[in-house]
């Protein structure tokens, strides 16, 4: 028993589930939807809990669910999943900076959402205008974990990190013009937090939050 | 009542232990010895609970506890803490990639000490004898968070989300030379893990990883 | 009449406080102590108004005190001065986020005051404990012009310029370590800013944040 | 009284125009025209001021008006606006290097006049032919402050700052190629000025310069 | 004899094949189809052994190979060729970490089979599943040269390196977003990797890396 | 007399002619075809020499040409002129290291002919073959000026500047892929250059060399 | 048997001997000579062949040896090392642009002769004088692996693979100032040469380069 | 006749003389003063041209000149020179930007005097005040060529290249601090010049610009 399935071409980690809670996502770029199908159906196949697959664009998506029925897609997320989680008593606050970052709190909401985590999504409450975060304060403090999308000058960590004890997971998006970078000014600022015990993930990655919270939430079990 | 002491040049934020947990914690680098003693001074007056000063050099540590007794000084991990923590029952596993990262280790174990996790070290684990890594497997999985020790590469934590399913706290150091860029290269392969959930603090920050464990060890209670 | 002095090895520009109000700075490193004097020295002879050296270390400022008498050293602020300005009726908030970035906020109320400005200083009102910062709003609200001093992730002008309308000058300050880069982060994080209307200046230099303060104030007369 | 207005999906701040004399502005890029228009009815429903849709692309232009009417479209500088302020006695000087950089320009100019400023348009004044620069100085020495904006090497503030007196915001565009670097260059360069007192703002941000002059504007009133 | 073709707009290396045991191989970006036909054309004049073309679009393909004939064109690699070498007994293995590096394994392995190399492909052993891996360490150990091909955080190699003892030749890919930067992060990884002996190529370069193993090839003979 | 022609949005500098021995050359790209010809009409009407319009795109040229007659179009050049000068006694040797970088050439030369130079053409002598270098040895000793164009490692002028004495202008080019950064390695490494004596322009710009050797050319007169 | 010896603070990989055909090598940096001298009795006790400890300062090198008697010092390649291996029937030429270059060359060497290669090296045949090169041909030529040292614009490596069929092994070095930029130019321009199947290893690292070429001349045998 | 000398550790390449006009330049850093003084006395005694030292730290100078008699020591400049040429019919202009830049200035002088050039050197001649430049035009056209040194913003090129037809070559200098990064703004600025012909050297090469100046002078003889 190798732990793993051998296409040729691929080798998908069916023991992952055994390891880690949850099988392996499936990155689509870069694959044709035939290879992801395949992959997909070797997971569902080899284990019990959710697949999923990231990333997928619209056309992408069609021809993937044609081949692997019973699939959900988020359009929004660019999400494709595959007998979702039942949920855990574990509630994360996806928390938006502004509207333009919607995209990445999408995918954030929806990959948590299909392992299972609770989710409670809070948008537009950049630190320009402070006074709408410290109106929703206490439902950020009620959360078991946090997730905080901005971009541009990526401050929103470094305040809801002063304001409440949970764990607080930054994610840098690419929202903004110039001096931001693509999401890089965003993620330095992160990780350069003056608030302590913030942690962060890659620019625009929503799914590796929702994942970091999977972490998390297991971990209590 | 403002939720801060007001020393003029400096504001100590007396109330965060009742917000996040823990009392605010001094960053010595830049701070006269008399201000640090004042900072701390105030936090152990207004709190409860351990109060920390890091990167402290050992002249500066000296002069501190000459004038606030009962400090602790650990001179590897340039920690001064007051006050430490009693243990809760939560371990934090830190695994470092070489012997060269063991300053970084050394601050965050002294850390996580000091406010209350308990700490398993496993140290030289690099992946280039993966064996040795593989050899510890089961102490690491018996954690309930790893922080995850590497400079050059910083390949560490890639392999390490792959084997464990707790929550990983990556942490780059600046060991290396040439392409390693005093720890943007391990940073930067670290955000871009392929092992999903890994998490980031800044380069050398073994500070941050410990009070990012915090939060996950708090957020169980 | 051609508007400098020609030293042959420098040509101070006598003609700059006609010009601009304030006559010309001399940026001392690089320059002997004999050189400053010079043209310290000329300026004081072709103007009336204050003449200021930057970035003055101890021994050149003995050195250039004993050549040039009557002048002014504020060692934490760098600075050496002249014939300081008579005050306007113009107030410029300095505010800077942590008491490392003490330097840099000395240097900028130093120049301030020298050329004419009445200050107003607030140290360590960081994010991460952001009442402390909604604290001061009215003192700050009631300047005329706003200073923000930070390092690490930048983020105090983006909070700042969304509470009060007066103009805001942001400094970065190399304050921080590792992803804050000496304090390349805060200034792509201030430039960045979400909050509009915010303009910034060079790293750690109070000097031209007070300069610029200065243009405002006598754009106004 | 919250002081922002609760779509779900975004929090327009109403009370913007309370603390900062001038209501939210919508930062197109990312959204849909059918949440632009509902920001901007929102944040024309609860303020009095003028209210700017910019960075708008001429398709979502045309659905946003025919949504939201009375507003006006503004191709070149890309910019929506409804309820334009009275102007007031305040005249900012726009001096663009190039004419390349005349969408840079355009959008300062406009968003200054929807705003309540005169301008006075300076064009094609590059350093390459300073006497095309001389040739305007009482033009710009008569303004109550200066936007710069420049590409390529950025030098045109440096030289303008070394002219007139009054507040120099500079812009760098991302006009040029090779090591212009889109902007950064520029950007950098105008940081780094010799002339004191210049600030900056983001790369081809023509409306955060005229929002900075704006907060100058109206701290004289 | 000049060891060239004067073609006027190029210069054919007609001699490279006796000095270096191969004909020069043509890099088609920037080239009509007619300038690689002609230089294609000269080099199979000149020269007994392989002709190559790299980096050709499928449209450009076809147009060459209606003037060239009797070439190969292998689509996934967008390589073309002409008289294949024979084989000799050289394994090289071409180790992937991901599928997502297909084409940049399939080009390795174009070129190292058109010049005479034996190929094992090896997919999908990314170190996030480290068992995949080892379940083929054997494969890898016998091979006399390793080509190994990864994105993201590009730690295949350093895994590798410490597994066998032959060449490993490390290929960064531009697979991944955000930190991983088009393929630098994996770049600067490899080239800090801890295990001794790696080299590296240029990023997606399975070219130069099949290149580097022709050379360790033919140093035997 | 201004020196200058206001069209409002544009100030031609009819002067440069007078002050340089060459009128001003139209940047074309982010300008209107009717922009560009106005700018061209102008300087052809106020000045004797030649006049160019660089970075024209195709349909773009056609527009101009129609509304200014007798220019010459040069597609590859992307290079529209007028009135081409007389040709001097000055021969430019433009040395290119690869077919690819045949653009950068083909502008170099046009803009070097229509400004009076006398041009040398030489293609294809890259350094991984050196001897094709070394057979055009005479050639470009025989030269006044030499441009050298090299792209990937930039690496021929340090080679170039080793066997002849005469002035070296060096040009970057953005072709390669990976390390080469569109011509930012090529760049340092010429700036880098361990030849005494190598001159450096921007990126791409065979315009710039041009202009640079007729600056030569001009001052021996 | 894990492979590995346990000594808390590190473990030594005493199974690489075995998998890999050499020791592990001790990088010195950031440990005590203690430490040391525990680690290379570890790997001296548990392996047969030779033991190295790489850019150890002077004073360690000399407690080192204290405690671990019969190594050897090589000061001028800042290296220990214990049990020379025998040579083998492998030359490695070691060829340096420049007498700066020769610290890198000494590690290279000293290296590669302590591991049982043959050296032959050649020092200071940059490009700028290239007939030093070509003197020397035949014997590069000769050697069964090539490793090439070149600082600043790093074109040597791209001449030399145009001239041998050798494997070539480039390192670049940070011998150079400004856009030279530590080596970082020299190792772009080395991953983006025009030469085919260059390798490339970090800024400075003989002992990269030799230990590949150690790799080359094992996979013979 | 090989046209080096071979040193063993060097290899003088006594030819360049005959190709370049100039013998080979020593470039001090990282040599021993004996090999430079071995060096300087090959060339001396296999050349008729002068021979120089760049970059000599003054206690390496004194040993030098105590071994090679003759030579001449310029403590500012940092350079050894022995044989000075006879002064050629060529001016070079030498206009730098800020007294801070004088010892790059002092390099390219002396240099340039060592070579046979005549120079006429202009300090303090920035743009914040071109008053003081416009004063000098007439001297700076009177030149063969011009060397413009600058740090910051790097901005006076592109005034001086609009000013006068001679040949401009640029020198970026490390002056300033922040977003100057130790001369890469003016280095960027200067690549991205808008006054058209203007060449560029290496940061703080004061040498590179004399060199430079010295094959347009050569190239009229």
């Amino acid at each position: 028993m190798t732990g793993f399935r051998d296409l040729g071409w691929a080798r998908p980690d069916i023991d992952r589930e055994a390891r880690l809670g949850l099988p392996e996502v499936v990155y689509a770029p870069g694959k044709e939807p035939a290879q992801i199908a395949a992959v997909v159906s070797s997971l569902l196949a080899a284990n019990a809990g959710p697949v999923l697959a990231t990333r997928v664009e619209p056309g992408t998506a069609q021809a993937v669910l044609a081949a692997v029925p019973d699939g959900v897609h988020e359009p929004r997320a660019k999400l494709l999943h595959w007998r979702a989680a039942a949920p855990m008593a574990f509630t994360v606050a996806i928390v938006a900076a502004g509207t333009s970052d919607g995209p990445v709190a999408a995918e954030a909401a929806a990959v948590a959402r299909a392992i299972g985590l609770t989710v409670d999504e809070i948008h537009d409450v950049g630190v320009a205008g402070v006074h709408r975060l410290l109106a929703v304060r206490d439902r950020i403090a009620a959360a078991d974990a946090v997730v905080c999308i901005a971009g541009m000058e990526g401050a929103l960590p470094s305040v809801v990190a002063g304001l409440v004890a949970a764990p607080v997971i930054a994610v840098p998006t690419s929202v903004g013009y110039g001096a931001a970078f693509d999401g890089v000014t965003a993620l330095l600022a992160m990780l350069s937090s003056c608030a302590a015990g913030v942690t962060v993930v890659n620019i625009d990655s929503g799914f590796a939050a929702a994942m970091a919270a999977h972490r998390i939430a297991r971990s209590r079990a």
